[in-house]
């Protein structure tokens, strides 16, 4: 791929000139003058045109809606803390670190009560996940494709790293008893989130998230303490955690029932459909950016699963005729993002981009058409079908259903 | 390890009341209001009491100093964008994109300048690597052991997920004479900082980076692009770049010279030290934190090396008479910050803490008095000596000479 880029000689400007914003001296203005001092804590440049979380807002319920990771201005696998997806049912509440309480009742030998102190004392472990919501990419089911920045139809994914206490541990002292099926977590805003999850994957790989990307998570994302639960929808990664109940059967609470389920064609429901599938998109070039002109680019994108991990990325520019293998940029890593790159030419014609993903249990992100027929005509959720991006001899870039 | 969380059941306190925050009904104020809305770019929650970079300003040069970045408040391998660290001899200029621009020229067969758009053309890589001060930690060649928060004093490192294009593209257009054997690499800051760098080192794994954690680079990160130089000490990952000359010689300027170069106990100096050592500490417990009695703790820390990977590292509760196996945690990446983690059971009695680390090629971190003897008392950088920290029977923990 490196080896594509002595056919970018034609697009540069090569010249003596060395530097920028010179006086007539030469002399960068930036070297005349003492810069800006130090800050306690780190800021974008510019708001006007760093990027920024897109928002969505229900204006009929205060707090509810989402705000979307700019995927499409953004590079690697990590979602700065600023910039990970919101999606709250009740807004944001401000819970205090100091009176804050985490439960673990119901089928446990004994009831446990932690506070953040005492949370702090268990062994932790970090992990660097995505987060998807399962409404995620779900104007997609409907027609006509939507014209948005990528980030915006499909950035309620973000990656970063968590690190926080092993549920198994909480669960392992309290002692789950015989019947202990399923775990109820519930959260602290004011739509009282709750949601049921089963047992084997609160013991498996769940944590109780103190941390996100190395600092204390902040108040959007679950302060003090909020569920990771790896490749798992976002609605179970439960935010501002309350406490835990154990059950022998799932709550059906709101959450576990009119929201998150999938109706089929036949109208009987798809409950507990907890696992994201395997999903890619292609970052740069996507809609609303525009080429510069025929020649050398680099298709970027991210891939991710919640099964095993990313095993392949193929590209294709005549919109599915013809596939290459992308390069998957190390480390590719268990239920986290990972980045995917390929070299391309552009001849000034026509052409239609998608890239189509693979996990490593073999499964494959399918074709629209055969998402809509398998899911039918009233699916809502988990839409992960192959996406492609026109690129018109002008150079703008449009979402296309090809 | 988790087996040892048991052994917690004695300082909780376990109970039926569930919830935080509770109003005389049980139910947490935080259900009865909606919370705040969305925001396009994410804060931490308070600034009282949040982590923060401590500053150490020197007051008699613009925006010369440091601001630390808190390790022993922070968890897992990633530093947030907001709290990397920051070294700048005359402040963080201003920089406009539109304008800048970064020439190549020197002992190449083609000059060449590009626009930041240009550069954005080129195929890009991503590296999560730990920047490192090659000062960091330097007040410890002097006695006595300084009292300050582990990160206000080892604090000059961080690590983060880099993303531009490898210098090696750009060079190979330019196209290296034969001659070329250094490249002298500068800055916009108003210090005019330019270092000398050996080419093979900017031909293996430089990257001129665009993005940091994802994002833009901020201001004080260097935007709008930087070297990345892994492993290498941080004067030599040039911030703000403004251009590459290459050479056939070092520049010798003061960055090469005065700065960032060893005395030996014979006045004879030691140049181009840049690599950084095996170094590790343990950031939890560590100076200033207090241990709430006997009992179970994790021991927590950072490891890292210029040079291959973290292999190992041992601690020792009892100032290094016994030594057992951290845990390290994955992934453990080439020139990256590595986590480890370690049982440990209080006594309460007064106890040495100390860890030891190994890289890939067999270096160990030294003893301080084995360092003292090799580097010699006029020595000011590259400090990577085993830390003591001396946990009190009060519980209190204090930085030792041990």
């Amino acid at each position: 791929m490196r080896n594509s880029a002595g056919g970018l000689a034609g697009v540069l400007a090569p010249g003596a000139l060395i530097g920028a914003a010179t006086d007539d001296s030469g002399i960068p203005a930036s070297w005349r003058v003492p810069g800006s001092g130090f800050s306690n804590y780190g800021q974008p440049r510019d708001a006007r045109d760093s990027p920024i979380r897109w928002i969505s807002a229900d204006r009929s319920v205060p707090g509810a809606g989402v705000s979307w990771t700019p995927l499409h201005d953004l590079e690697g696998i990590i979602t700065p803390n600023g910039l990970h997806f919101e999606r709250h049912h009740n807004g944001v509440p401000d819970i205090d670190p100091t009176t804050w309480k985490l439960g673990i009742h119901g089928l446990v030998d004994k009831a446990l009560t932690f506070d953040l102190d005492a949370l702090h004392r268990y062994p932790m472990t970090s992990k660097i996940a995505f987060i998807e919501c399962g409404g995620n990419s779900n104007s997609l089911w409907r027609s006509p494709p939507p014209q948005a920045p990528a980030g915006y139809v499909h950035g309620l994914v973000s990656c970063c790293e968590w690190t926080g206490v092993p549920l198994s541990l909480l669960l392992n002292e309290a002692g789950l008893q015989s019947g202990a099926r399923w775990l109820v977590a519930d959260g602290l805003d004011a739509a009282g989130v709750s949601v049921s999850i089963p047992v084997e994957k609160v013991m498996d790989d769940t944590l109780v998230a103190l941390f996100q990307n190395g600092e204390p998570l902040r108040p959007e994302n679950g302060f003090p303490a909020r569920l990771l639960v790896p490749g798992w929808e976002g609605i179970v990664n439960v935010k501002w955690l309350h406490g835990f109940q154990l059950t022998d059967r799932p709550l059906m609470s709101r959450f576990d029932t009119v929201s998150y389920t999938d109706l089929g064609s036949d109208g009987t429901a798809e409950r507990f459909s907890f696992e994201m599938g395997i999903k890619s998109l292609i970052t740069s070039p996507s809609p609303g950016q525009s080429l510069d002109g025929p020649g050398f680019y680099e298709l970027k994108g991210l891939a991710w699963t919640g099964n095993g991990v990313v095993a392949r990325v193929e590209v294709s520019a005549d919109g599915g005729i013809t596939w290459v293998d992308a390069v998957l940029q190390e480390p590719v890593l268990d239920k986290a993002l990972t980045r995917f790159r390929a070299p391309w030419h552009w001849d000034g014609a026509n052409a239609i981009l998608k890239s189509r993903a693979y996990d490593s249990l073999g499964q494959v992100q399918p074709e629209r058409e055969a998402l809509l027929k398998r899911k039918g005509s009233n699916a809502y959720y988990h839409y992960n079908a192959i996406l492609s991006w026109s690129v018109d001899a002008d150079g703008s870039v449009r979402h296309v259903y090809a």
